[in-house]
């Protein structure tokens, strides 16, 4: 087999065989095809996309181009969920504790934040104590003990996506439905769910900017699910604003804790309920959404939802204390309160800005490898359709470091426009895609 | 500038700026750009095009990027000619010391042959003693005193175009337009032409299979010249079988011999003829083709054309005795004669089965550096249209390897078909393109 075939024939617009799929993930993979030929046949992908078996072949030969985890000797369904990155988007925190507390094992390999775009793991890392790295054996017995186990991604996961999304991040071939979709789904595949729960984010803040790519990506995941024997739903949720109203990783983790407590942004509780719903159901844990909803709330006001995060926390060596008094995560020597000069409604807020703020605070990295600042980020205090009047608080920011505040602050308010009239509150959940395709609203 | 930026832009179908261009190619050039970024731009520039601005702007980076030829000490219009590659093309041997013996200076880069198809230098070399380099100064003085002057392509001319090429030949980014048409034009730029003739070769055996292409490429190219100030005139000529009889390096020098005396095939004599008289009215020798065929016509039948082309030889250091006795010239040990066994009209002639028939025997390179046979090679005895008999004699092949006759022989034959009925002979001129577009025949 030859590489220039290989691209020759993509960007003729024929398909690939999956023989001819695995060879050329595997000897690119290997270094046995150089860079500048790989980069040339996704340059061709993107014009000329793929099938959805060719979609299927590549996702698979990514997955098995590393450690394929096993976690058959776990009992049930094991139920994984990933969000293509939103703001503010602390889903994971809440989710994975609230479905395991359901009696849905949570096995999760969670990366860390790049850009305005956070990361689990960081967020978990700003709990005193917690261990992120956890080995094969430590994994799989807490998931047994706990129903629940998060550690960070291994680069022995899908190493073929890896080295190909660095090329693709230089050579302008990141924006292809048939990439992103091969992408994500290698790494779940890879890290041994039977079942997956797609959080699609649409909107201004999103990757996807509009509903129709949405469910076009969507559909492309769902399928590839469907073909390699891993049943896959996506629900497609609202980024037009930040989800939540922390940004930053100890503040999410408080703000997960409210969430856990019954409390907390109304927004953030839907989503987490939604998606949550739907991991029931995958799982065998519910038969319809709204069984499922009434469980997963009970195990909220009882205190049980809770309790699995407490219990989570101190099985990775966290300090569990947290849960109940808040002042034991990292905490900002500096902060200050954005205030709103003109009255009226909010009609957008900008979650990338508002994400680059917080990131300017100290919340995110620039570059992979970066230190960030634990206790940095913002808490907004505003939502899209809200009448402010003058003076209104919009948010609150907080660093170690001083000579941040003012540029965030300035960056922020950049980020929210106020009109005078009335404003249309953007719908937060804007469909379902199944094997049955898109749906409005889930019977 | 950011490499990643010129990708998206050409992606989008955007069109890049000139400085752009500039920045891109000479970037390239310097190893500040990598290969994969470059080979994603051109995949993208495969299905995006350019404009006829951006097109020129890449020819004259490219053409800029090593030496830029200055012939302006040499009096009179300097006419360059280039062909995109036939088989038993040995057009530039014949038109070369016939346009120089009309007064239109011809001052030559030519290149090796490689796959099926011939170098001009290699065939010279066949010619005992034969200096195919010469050096600036030697190159000017020889231009001067005969008006012709012919040497190996310089390392030093459009090196962005030999790094660029290299690329796309592994990375399917060959077939672009734009980028076949600047990377003709660049070289012919840099190598000092004032004007530029063009045989764009059309049929199953040349690069461009069909008129269509060949008009879009030569007007492409015409264009280029028309931007950048080298006025540029293509003529598409059939290569739907060989052109001449003779395909094998020696063998060639013979047949130009033949076509200087008079003599030779009809085919290969119109060609030249029609290029030649373009090339006489470009360089201000002729008013009109009808005033520059006569001229030429006569020039062949008083013998200046061949004195021309002794002179030439001569004065590059070759032993000009074998334009009277072709014996001199490198003899193949075996030879083979081809037979027909079944009559019939020849309906096609395979031109580049033909030429690896030819490439097999000796003739021509499977890999750059290869050395060659240059007494290798072939003579065609049939032509499209033509009715043969059983035991016609097809054609006779020459090798200094015995081994090779027996599998030459049979591609040979593989490259005839013959048919009942009668056949229609192709076209040998298929039209001119210049600033006023394409036309059928010139006024």
């Amino acid at each position: 087999m030859h590489a220039t075939n290989l691209i020759i024939k993509k960007r003729d617009g024929l398909e690939l065989t999956n023989t001819e799929i695995a060879w050329l993930i595997n000897a690119y993979t290997h270094g046995e095809i150089p860079d500048y030929q790989m980069s040339a046949w996704l340059m061709a992908v993107f014009f000329q996309g793929m099938s959805a078996r060719e979609t299927a072949a590549l996702t698979m030969s990514m997955a098995e181009s590393g450690d394929m985890v096993d976690l058959s000797q776990v009992p049930g369904i094991k139920v994984d969920k990933h969000s293509t990155g939103g703001v503010a988007d602390t889903t994971t925190l809440v989710i994975a504790p609230l479905v395991a507390a359901a009696g849905v094992p949570v096995a999760k390999m969670s990366g860390r934040g790049l850009g305005f775009t956070g990361g689990t793991i960081d967020k978990l890392e700003s709990i005193p104590g917690f261990k992120a790295t956890l080995d094969r054996e430590k994994f799989i017995a807490n998931l047994k003990k706990y129903n629940i186990a998060i550690t960070g991604q291994s680069t022995a996961i899908a190493p073929a996506d890896g080295k190909i999304y660095a090329l693709r991040d230089v050579t302008a071939t990141i924006e292809s439905i048939p990439l992103i979709a091969s992408s994500i789904m290698s790494k779940k595949i890879a890290a041994g769910a039977d079942k997956i729960i797609l959080d699609v984010k649409v909107g201004s803040g999103a990757f996807m900017k509009n509903k129709a790519d949405a469910i076009k990506l969507a559909k492309t995941m769902v399928r590839i699910g469907e073909l390699v024997g891993r049943e896959t739903v996506a629900v497609l949720t609202s980024m037009e604003e930040p989800l939540g109203t922390a940004i930053g990783n100890s503040l999410e983790i408080k703000e997960a804790i409210e969430i856990l407590s019954g409390r907390g942004e109304a927004a953030l509780r839907e989503v987490c309920l939604i998606l949550a719903s739907q991991m029931l159901i995958l799982g065998g844990k519910a038969q319809t959404p709204e069984s499922g909803l009434t469980k997963l709330v009970s195990l909220i006001d009882n205190g049980q939802a809770l309790a699995k995060f407490t219990e989570f926390v101190a099985a990775q060596g966290g300090n569990a204390a947290v849960v109940n008094n808040i002042n034991l995560l990292p905490q900002a020597k500096f902060s200050v309160e954005v205030i709103n000069d003109c009255e009226g409604y909010v009609r957008t807020i900008d979650a990338a800005k508002v994400g680059y703020a917080a990131m300017h605070l100290g919340a995110g990295r620039e570059y992979k490898g970066q230190t960030i600042d634990l206790a940095a980020g913002l808490v907004m205090n505003c939502r899209i359709g809200q009448y402010i009047s003058q003076n209104h608080l919009l948010a609150t920011l907080y660093s170690n470091d001083e000579t941040k505040l003012e540029l965030a602050g300035l960056l922020l308010k950049q980020a929210i426009t106020i009109d005078r009239g009335p404003v249309d509150i953007p719908p937060l959940i804007l469909g379902f895609v199944d094997k049955h395709g898109f749906r409005d609203r889930l019977a």
